[in-house]
């Protein structure tokens, strides 16, 4: 079912239905030419005589597919308010140039299933780049926090000192954090990782195209069990993604927090490379955490991002409907905007300085205060006179080494961080990365009959 | 503070931290341009000797100001990615065709009150003009309203058909809701209606500048009490009009919900008119209604920018900080998709038409059996006796005429329909709409010195 | 429309949708009464021969709803897991007494005027205490900020020291702020001064009720003018309503970050009233801000409580859904969140202790950097030298004392605070609390036949 | 750090701060009791001299732990206001019974690693109830769509009849969603599955304990690489597990939107379960659909939940804050609602009628419209004028039977379900759950030396 518009449509009416499309489908193409590969591949190898599609037609379809990705690249293939969205640019395109066989392309496919298949094939692109800027992340906050696991750094809760803790815990806490958001992240790949192809309009279509196959062919693990479902995922996909994407920046939005309060001068513990503050024409005193501040502003916009999806999609019936549309930017801007935070944030990290002076004053008396009490009690001193003890005499707990203290509970106690648990995440993460990249350009590359990521060698035609 | 970028930041993070300013800016140029004229009028009044600026170059100053107005509006002025964002575009601008001049003219300003007070000016426009378009929407409802108070429609709970209704009553109710909404507006309208220029970087300038008088200048009821605040209400000012939007959104969802069930073949009480519909290029039966589905899902992405800015603005501690950047994209998308409904709405409303056959053919017998029970007890029958004689013969009513049945509803019962009050609040509505586009085009016109809607004029210099 | 269950319900199903009504309709006891008693006397006065309820039967349903109010507050009354809710539980409490007057009470009403009737007198209570909690907490902030006008405290932007600021900007700054909601609170207050009673479910009744006698009976200022609406706007109502709050919310988030961050150790601004920390049962140096973290998260939850709602609310049809009912939960909520905020933070703010000597050693020599600037340029030296020189030596203006400079912006400058301007917002909420408070008084007293804030007095019978 | 009150604590503000949690907590007693097992377990193993609590001591802690968990299951263990908290409540309880010993027991665990622990215990048996549900009901839907595969039902885009679809289609489309949600109950229940226990305040404790052996003793099958972590992923974990559940929850609001409509009169496709309606006791002819009604509200609030929990953790610093308080109702609630309409909805589905004859008479003749113009496209019609011929002539469609329509798609096209790989995917699911059961269950029952589940038999004392 190929939408258009018939008879009279108010010119207000166009605009206001084609709406942000044009400009935001120009992050499609690639996905659109693919996808259409995939179909015309489809259409050829469909057991029917006459054949849908000569094996020779799909050949020259496909080798203009790869040639208007080639002018994508080069920025010379452009969406205009006439062609509505991606679909028809590319349909329009390889109509100039093939004329009916650019027409025949479209049977037994729907601009639904079109869309649907854009879009998984974009979120895989993606969150395969997600999935790696987050290992690399994680990965510089775990080496920083190797680097100076020993180095003093005062614990704290509710913002106030509250006991020894080092810069070690507090760089691989965020690493952590990043990689249990992985977990997520893995989900909501697998989720995108089926085919809508073939599902047409959500009823399928009387041809016998193989769905499978095709989804073998764009390298999707699966294709949906219902092509009904294939179409009520869209939006729903996007939403799973979104919320995946949110938790990354809820990580994100600590470590940036922790950023700007622990480079403000009245802590000093951390200093942002210059590259990433900006100062004030007017007060030569400032250096402004504008990075780090803008994060955490980003994390609400991508929760709103997945919030707008979620909401789109709740209570719609069963089938397609034009709401679906609007998931389209809150999509696109949350993918964007959680992979510029990932990217900003890596040099940021890797040029963070811990100025130790900072730390080691940061250590007030009381930080010691638990650990002197419990060292009494392993003594004999009963917990209650122990306690009014060290209370008495804070100003004893003055000359303590916070270097020892912090030696104390990373060597012996529970403190100790298990560096290399961090690490078989991070890795196991960046190889899945790298893993299902390579899937990918395998399976597209055979598909256009060219080498994918370069596009540098020849469609056969 | 003018903040400026200090030393080497990497174009990366410039890239990052300018972010989309340059493109969203671009609906700030004339807002920009005013705020300036007002800052330089007060620098011109300043009680110091020697003035900070003397009356013949304020004049100079905003003639220019004027000029690039004009330039924007035919297209002429661009802002560029070296500008970063509005004010530097403006300042550039300036100072190109001033020289020392322009750049005198940020003196006692920050760019923080310059930021804000642009989209206190924006969304006053804004506000303008959703305030008017909610009072024709609302109209174009109340005269569908009256003009079928008496055509008979089966009022739904649960979907279910329940008693007898009206398209009048139904028609009427949306009007009503709109004009709830509109209370909301105004009090957004209200806390926007305060002017931040002066404030500087939210702790003042030592100048001796008159706030007050910057704000009647403006256009303005008041200048904000304290600075700080001044600085604060940043984000908060805009998620409080975006919660008012999200209400007059939130009531276009429910219209736009009527809309696509009640012209569904199934129901067929309403006919969309054909402009508003898309049609199928393979389907020849369908009449898609793409613009109340689009209005639904674009009140979820309203709520969303609504979400956005009040998560960016909450626990934000006193002062300015670089997060607040990110309620721009929100507060110009909520503005812009809000009115972008109610506009695309007033026409789709004013074509709507109801079908009478479906109508009637709408009132199942059970319609009317709560009424056939009432008249029982009112005739003296026990009520539980009056239920069962009722639902022992349905089809008993099935005689009654869904005409009489409103009509007794309608003009005896409480269901009455207090027209003259909808629009005395929706005149007031517009009259409120009118004013205050006529108080702000005397104050700008005042202020630029020359014929402010229409820059017809020529600015004195 | 009474709905009650038909059939064979099962006991599962039956707890699902009687759900959490049981424990939440305790807080709508004294509402449904009222409600009642207004809908008593519309029948009494209705114009039809025999009259729908003789005058003396309606004294005596009414001074048996009294009787329920007493027992209500003496704790007395329950609403048990059969009631389903209060509309039934207050329906057989009448019956018991009154046998089959009591059964007459409910004609011309359905269970979907009740419950919104008895939501909008429930909103009202709350929404003048909320009023009156907001006026109040503004004038201590106002207080505290006027006392503190002089006192010196470093402006931040970025979080970093920026500019010269006091006390008594910070503290009034965060008045100014509630004073702005309270725009919205009264907004959300004249939405909700509509009556719903006597639309029955959402079409009217065929009895000649007069809506808005009833309606000027229970103090409100209008009923709707369309019955549809009457019963659309539930929810909506309460989604206006809890975007007023979540406003409160955000700036009460605003100012408890303040509070966590500046009473901590390295800044030391303020002390914290002792009563408002907890400490540590193991750490003696420890005090924690728990109340202002507490009302940090709580501006989540009622930001939530307000997504809610209207989350519900976006995209249903016209007419009562039984959806409805999830947006009590929500509403009543996010009211006691916010009344139990405002009403903790008064004492807390009252309490609160400046320290003067921190808030001088926070003025690093920076913070007078761009007021020594500004100085130069006034006595002629170019912008760009007058930096330089600033810069170059900034130990030169360690000398400089906090207090002069403060006195300098507040006293001549733009930074002069207006107290008279937000004493006067602060008594106009206050005596417009007031004054609702006593018009819902003496309009419920009438009602009731009582004196209503005590029910001390004695119900005609 | 065992936070408590130090000083005088005014009344108010602990009603404020102590809250909600007495009555929340209830549902944690059983968590909390086996969470200070596994400590208990961890303190006698722990390799120092003298033991921190002897073998002995730690079986008669145990057992009074098991005796309180019995106690509790019998409605006889209360959490009263003074206890505050579980903690609090179960801690005197020991220390009633065992004296000095019951004080012994919280040696290196703080307040903030202890709920911690229960929070991921808890979370841990509801989400196995959560997915053995969710196959449950994933299960009856498709065993709903093989039986009526064939079944046809108009397959609709925008509303309105598209394509011949069928109740197999529709049904398993439902079920699919569900497994797709299951993906991400997985990577929840993935993340929650880490031991917190020993992280105390989140910098660990100078004790030599050991969190692997304690998250063994747990069934978790990994402890946080990192202390501080273990306390950052409070409110964190629990955000994502709200997300995943958001995701079943807009699965079931799509169901619930459906069955709401298509048992509406106007289609009559379906009727719902007599004991899952509720009729009016004044329209006998009402039958309306509250269970789905509700299940689509509870996704709007599970989706706030999922929020309320997001933005309380966003932009917080590192380390423990009592904002986290704050997350503990969202959770519990969005757990619970979750169940509760999944568990709801089973019973339900599975007595869900279609009802053929309203489902034949929905195929109007225009949604054969698409296939006829295939067929005619297939036989060489070029496809413009196979459209123009099968618009002029859509009534000769009528003799078609929609059962051949369905038949032609289902069988030989694209629509084919592959009911197999659904049954793979829920009986997967179904096996995780069983095996996550079982495995906490022997965790458990060896660590407090009684078969766990029953708690039947008699813990070692």
């Amino acid at each position: 079912m190929r939408k258009t518009v018939v008879g009279d449509v108010d010119a207000g009416v166009l605009r206001f239905t084609a709406g942000e499309d044009c400009a935001l489908d120009a992050a499609l193409i690639e996905a659109d030419c693919i996808g259409t590969a995939a179909h015309v591949a489809a259409l050829a190898a469909a057991p029917v005589r006459p054949p849908l599609l000569a094996a020779r037609e799909a050949r020259r379809v496909t080798a203009e597919l790869v040639n208007i990705m080639r002018r994508a690249r080069a920025g010379r293939f452009r969406i205009r308010i006439e062609d509505q969205d991606v679909h028809l640019a590319v349909e329009r395109a390889l109509t100039r140039r093939l004329g009916d066989l650019g027409r025949k392309v479209h049977a037994g496919r729907s601009r639904n299933d079109q869309v649907a298949t854009d879009l998984r094939l974009y979120g895989r692109d993606q969150l395969i780049g997600v999935m790696g800027e987050t290992a690399s992340l994680a990965r510089a906050l775990a080496v920083m926090g190797r680097r100076n696991e020993m180095l003093p750094m005062a614990g704290r809760t509710h913002m106030r000192p509250a006991m020894p803790g080092s810069v070690g815990l507090w760089a691989s806490a965020h690493a952590e954090s990043l990689l249990d958001d992985a977990v997520a992240l893995r989900a909501a790949y697998d989720v995108n990782d089926a085919s809508p192809l073939g599902s047409a309009a959500g009823y399928g279509s009387p041809l016998e195209l193989d769905r499978k196959r095709t989804a073998r062919r764009l390298g999707f693990r699966r294709a949906h069990a219902n092509v009904l479902y294939a179409s009520n995922s869209r939006g729903k996909c996007e939403a799973a993604i979104l919320s995946a994407l949110a938790q990354v920046m809820l990580s994100l939005s600590r470590l940036a927090e922790d950023l700007v309060l622990y480079s403000a001068p009245e802590f000093g513990y951390f200093e942002l490379p210059a590259g990433f503050c900006t100062g004030s024409s007017i007060m030569p005193q400032k250096s402004n955490p504008d990075v780090p501040e803008l994060v955490r502003a980003k994390a609400a916009r991508v929760l709103a991002c997945a919030a707008a999806a979620a909401s789109v999609v709740k209570s719609l019936p069963s089938g397609y409907h034009r709401d679906l549309q609007e998931t389209k930017d809150p999509f696109l801007t949350g993918l964007r905007e959680t992979r510029a935070c990932l990217r900003v944030m890596l040099p940021l990290i890797r040029g963070l300085r811990p100025c130790r002076k900072a730390l080691l004053a940061g250590f007030a008396p009381g930080v010691f205060a638990a650990d002197r009490a419990l060292e009494l009690v392993l003594r004999g001193v009963p917990f209650r006179a122990a306690y009014r003890r060290v209370k008495a005499d804070l100003a004893a707990l003055e000359a303590r080494d916070p270097r020892e203290a912090v030696a104390l509970r990373m060597r012996r106690g529970t403190a100790r961080i298990d560096f290399a648990d961090l690490r078989r995440r991070e890795s196991a993460l960046r190889r899945f990365a790298a893993t299902e990249r390579r899937r990918r350009d395998r399976a597209v590359s055979r598909l256009l009959g060219t080498e994918y990521p370069s596009l540098a060698g020849r469609a056969r035609a």
